[in-house]
Formats: structure tokens, C-alpha cells, sequence
């Protein structure tokens, strides 16, 4: 194999790939990514056998080849080459040899058909949505998966297409993130589980305004945009009925400033007793009062201005609950709705349905 | 004691005289910064008996008072707040109440007559000098310092005042950092080995361009500049005689890109043997060629343009010892000074000797 690549969009394809590569695998190969060349382009390919991103990068192919190189070495070396062209030749005994300007590198790697193939989807479903879509959707949901590896269903989200909708859901049992978005064309009903470290990168590199095609069958689901494709195994299990967990017709309303709300729920956790992390809401008429008592630094008292319906009402929440759902909401008023201080709470972007957040109340202390 | 403060002005104290504020101290008032009024100021202080900063804030002194109050939960309260005039009002049981808006915290404090006093300095010869130049003299030589606390002498920079010059030294007796400036008037011979976490915390505080005022008492050394006062024990002991460790006349001379060899250094220093860090220089005629071999991942090889006067040689070098010397020159060329491989290289700025940099080699492998 010998090619000649440009230092930056080697770099670039590297990052991406890597992200796929676990440091901690137990078999060497994994550690490293595999380089084939194809026409005109290198594939980089890199997998920890749940998780593969594959990335074709623009090359000038002397000669065809493949070989797997250390992840990590690779990219800490070509980090810091000069922007400029590169050569890269290896030889029989899988050992590549880096050449730029008056520099030379020599790297060990691995013989690439011992490297596992990423599988094939077959069988599968397609659909097509706007990268900003689909980002918007992940980011909305994923902070509220479960980390329980016991539970193996609530450490991914949900992915739901019925009624010409496609709808995502996490939750961890103590919160749940619901969000839809109308589809613009006829599409398959079907319902998976992803898991959380795919769709943390997936949403890391989707930033154009190209679409997404997305292929899913029993066991695996890919994601191909740009010059990169993302495959992921599902996760098996049933995901709790999440039409259960919303709750409808709550007695009190609310309306209130996301950015002030989120600022206060801030600094009143810093007043929490013992890490607990709970704080006081109370609603009383055009008032929302926060408070946290009982540390041992001190205690804090807040008020916020708000537009009500309905009675007034105190609840308990775990503070980091509702700081992470009003950092993600992008909008200038949040719609708060409870019932009483033993019920579910939901925090919603809007009258509509688009997005739902449910939080469950904690004992007052 | 009830005061009113910009919440931007008070934060902006609270993060500088934190830095002197251990998270570690046995003595739990030590965590708290001391806050006292004095006329249309309050003055902040933080110490952990070594170190102490003072930083003195514009506010309105409602009635007079004092109060410890502690310092990273007061940093992070006041960081959260809207910027705008804070409240504080502190009661007999040194409780601070802190309001803003319709926001109401209160913090439990310690009482104030129980803080350190911060040590006078008596007797003391004094100094005046740009924060500019302070500044890149200690950036130049800190990073040379030692960690190593069974040998106190090497774990600060030696400030040296002799033949109308300021001259400061660091080592950790593996290379050698020098630097000198020369003074605009007339000033008394001196010798203080300064620690040097104060060099770290003063370097970061050095932005303007007023005058540093330092006092020089046979203990303590104190930085007087814009509302910050920084007192710091002196280091006790011997500093080890510098000028028997620079070597003069050299035979080979060579002058080289800075950047470039930082680059190359750099990636020599991913391919150095089970982290032994030495990379090996060879000097032959225009070239400069450093090689790192025997690692388990590779090799490097790279060229570097040189100009030379002088023997071909080679020597090896800890590649990290080159690499922070080559970050902090801010020229676009060194001097590389050797006399074979076992011997101390130099590295300086330019011909003068403004700047000089002593690195041991270590034997080749």
C-alpha cells in the first residue's frame, strides 16, 4: 500500500473514527484503525464491536493496500505534522512508514485481516431526516437515560415511528424525556432501543444541513451522512410504556422565565443538605419560591415572577433533574404543570406536544 | 457590618485571593476569605500561612464590620448571580445574609478575630519594577523548578539583585534557567529564594502596566501593584552557585528554527522508549537530525535545517526538558551551544545573555 493524503483531512477522518476505538479493549486490534484504500479514497474504519464509524477520506492511491495502525499513536503523531501532503507506504511486514518534508516516521500495525468486519445491515428499514433534526431529537432525550447497567433498556433511547411520527424517549425511572417530530413522507412503523454512546457521537458530528439516511434491522442500526457512516447494535428489551408515565390535565399551570429558573435552581443547589441535591418549589399565586435548608453552610430563598393557573401548590425535586432539562430547552418561557406535591411533575417548550419532560417529586425534607 | 457591592467587582476579588486559599488546611477558618470594611472599600484576604493575597473592592459601607466568610462556596454563590449591586448584612452570630433582586442566601461564618493576621514587612529593602518585565522573568525560569520538597532550595526561583541588575535563576539539577534585566536606577544588592507557587499566582495576576513594588524583608517578600498585595514566606537555604553550572565556549554553535524544532521535538517525544522521554540530536554539518528509537510503537527520524559553527556531535536530551524551554523563547530563532555529548548544552535567545538555558544530557541508548 502507498497513498498520499493531505495532513488536515487525514486528521479529521482519524478524530472521527477514533471516537469509535476503546482504549480499554481486550484485543490488541481494537486499539488500532483500519485504512483501506478505494478509488480516488482512503476507508478508515474503527470499532469496539458495539459501536463502528467508518470515514472516507480524499487520497492520491499509488498503490492499493490495507494495514491497521494504533489509534492513539496515529492520531498524536499526525496532530502534530505540518498542514501539508503526506506519504504513507507499508510493507509486508504490516509496518507503515510516515513521510513528510524531511521527517519520517516508521509505526508498527497490525496485519488488517485480522481486523472484524463492521456487519452488514440487511433486511432493514430506511429512512431519511435533516441532520438538525435528528440532532435537536438526541440532545432533547439522551441526558435522562440511565446509566444501570442491570436495567440494559433504559441505558439507550428510544426510537419510536408510528402515525407517520418519529418520536424519542429516555428515561431513567426518575425522569423521562419525550420529544416527536412530523415526518415529511410516508414511512414504516418501528420501534428501537439505541444506545447512549452512539447517539452521544452521532450528535457530535452531525452539523450540515445534508440528511441522514438511516437503516435499521432486528439487531443493528446505521447512520450514513457526509462521508461517514455510524453502526450500532441495538439494545434488546422492552422500553417502558411511556404514554403511562405522562401525566395529563394537571391542576396547576405555570409559565415562567427558563433563563432566571435555571440560574436559581443553580445556585439554591448549592444550599442542599448532605449532597441530597433536593430543593423546595412552591407556588404561591404570581410567585415561584425556591428553597434549600439544612446545609450546613447555610440556606437560600428565592423568588421568580410567574403567570399561574390553577392552585397553588409546594413539590421536592432532585435540583440537577431540573437544571439539565432547562439548559437544553431553547426557549424563552418554560410551561411548568403539577398536581399537588406527590405527583409527577412535566415541563413542556410549549403548549404543544413536541417535547415533554416528566419529573417525579422526592420526599420534602 | 452591612455593605453594598457590584456583584462583578466582588467576584472578580473573591476569585483573586481564593487562589491563596487552601482546600486542604486542618484549620477550618483557612478555608474563608476575610472581609473587612475600610473607607468606600472592603479588603479580601486569603492565606494558608505560606502564602497571602489582599485585594481591596470598591462598595458602599453601610456600617463598619468584619467577617470570615468561606471561600469556595461564597465563589460559587456569587459566580451564579445576576450582575448587578449585591446586599450583605452580617449579624452578631457571624452569619452573612446576601440579597440580590428577590434572592435571599445566607452563609454561616467564622468570626474574624480568629483569622491570621498577615505578617508586616519590617526592615525591607524595596524594588520597583514594570509587571511586564517581572513577569517574563518568572514565566522564563519557574517551569525549571524542582518538586522535590526533601530539597527546599530547588523548589523556588532564586531573585537575585547584584551590579545594578535583577537576575532570576531556577533549577531542578537536571537544566538550568537564567534570566537577567537590567535596572533603571539605582538598587541594593539582595539574594531571597522566592517559592514557587507565589511565582505561579503572581505571574497570572501580572497584566498591566503599572509598576510592581516589592519589599524584601529577611523572610517574607511582599508584591504590591493596582489593589493586589501578595506576601509570601522566603524559601530558607542555599541556592546552588549557577555560574559554575553555565558553561562558557562551547565549541559548536548552531542557530535553528524555534518552532520547528518544538514540532519535531514534540513528535520525536511519541516514539521515546518505555517512557524514558530521551530523544538523541545529531548535529551534522547544515543539518540538525533527532531520532527517537526503541519504542514499542516506532521510530522517528527528522532533518532540520541548521547554521553551524563548530564540531559535528551528537547528544541525547530528556525531550521534555526542550520542549518547555522552546515554548517560552518568544524569538523565532536559538542558540544551541554543545561540547560533545556529555557534556551540558545551552540553549539561549540570542547572543546576549539576557537568557540562558543549561540542559544535561543523558547517556545515549
Amino acid at each position: 500500500m502507498q497513498i498520499k493524503i493531505n495532513k488536515k483531512d487525514f486528521y479529521e477522518g482519524i478524530k472521527i473514527v477514533k471516537k469509535a476505538v476503546s482504549s480499554k479493549s481486550t484485543l490488541p486490534i481494537l486499539s488500532g484503525i483500519l485504512i483501506t484504500t478505494e478509488k480516488e479514497k482512503i476507508k478508515l474504519v474503527g470499532t469496539n464491536l458495539e459501536l463502528g464509524i467508518e470515514c472516507n477520506v480524499n487520497a492520491k492511491i499509488i498503490e492499493e493496500g490495507t494495514i491497521v495502525l494504533p489509534a492513539n499513536h496515529l492520531n498524536n503523531i499526525i496532530r502534530e505534522l505540518p498542514n501539508q501532503d503526506l506519504e504513507i507506504k507499508v510493507n509486508k511486514n504490516n509496518n507503515a512508514t510516515i513521510s513528510c518534508e524531511l521527517s519520517e516516521f516508521k509505526i508498527h500495525g497490525f496485519p488488517a485481516d485480522e481486523f472484524p468486519l463492521l456487519p452488514e445491515i440487511e433486511s432493514s428499514k430506511e429512512y431519511n431526516l435533516e441532520q438538525k433534526v435528528l440532532k435537536k431529537m438526541i440532545d432533547r432525550v439522551k441526558f435522562a437515560t440511565s446509566n444501570d447497567e442491570s436495567r440494559p433498556f433504559l441505558t439507550g433511547s428510544l426510537l419510536l415511528v408510528e402515525d407517520q411520527e418519529i418520536k424519542m424517549v429516555a428515561t431513567d425511572s426518575y425522569r423521562l424525556a419525550y420529544t416527536k417530530f412530523k415526518a415529511d413522507q410516508e414511512i414504516t412503523n418501528n420501534k428501537v432501543i439505541i444506545p447512549s454512546k452512539t447517539l452521544d457521537e452521532l450528535s457530535k458530528l452531525l452539523d450540515s444541513d445534508e440528511k441522514v439516511k438511516i437503516l435499521i434491522s432486528d439487531t443493528q442500526i446505521s447512520f450514513q451522512f457526509s462521508e461517514i457512516t455510524i453502526i450500532s447494535r441495538l439494545i434488546e428489551g422492552q422500553f417502558p410504556n411511556y404514554n403511562q408515565v405522562i401525566p395529563n390535565n394537571l391542576n396547576t399551570k405555570i409559565e415562567v422565565n427558563r433563563q432566571k429558573l435555571l440560574k436559581a435552581t443553580k445556585r439554591a443547589s448549592l444550599f442542599v443538605k448532605d449532597n441530597s441535591n433536593i430543593i423546595k418549589i412552591s407556588l404561591e399565586n404570581d410567585k415561584l419560591v425556591i428553597e434549600s435548608t439544612g446545609s450546613q453552610v447555610g440556606e437560600s430563598y428565592e423568588e421568580l415572577d410567574i403567570s399561574k393557573e390553577g392552585e397553588n401548590t409546594e413539590i421536592a425535586f432532585n435540583a440537577n433533574y431540573l437544571i439539565e432539562v432547562l439548559k437544553i430547552i431553547d426557549n424563552e418561557e418554560v410551561l411548568i404543570e403539577l398536581s399537588g406535591g406527590l405527583n409527577p411533575g412535566v415541563i413542556k417548550k410549549s403548549e404543544s406536544d413536541e417535547y415533554i419532560y416528566v419529573i417525579m417529586p422526592v420526599r420534602s425534607i
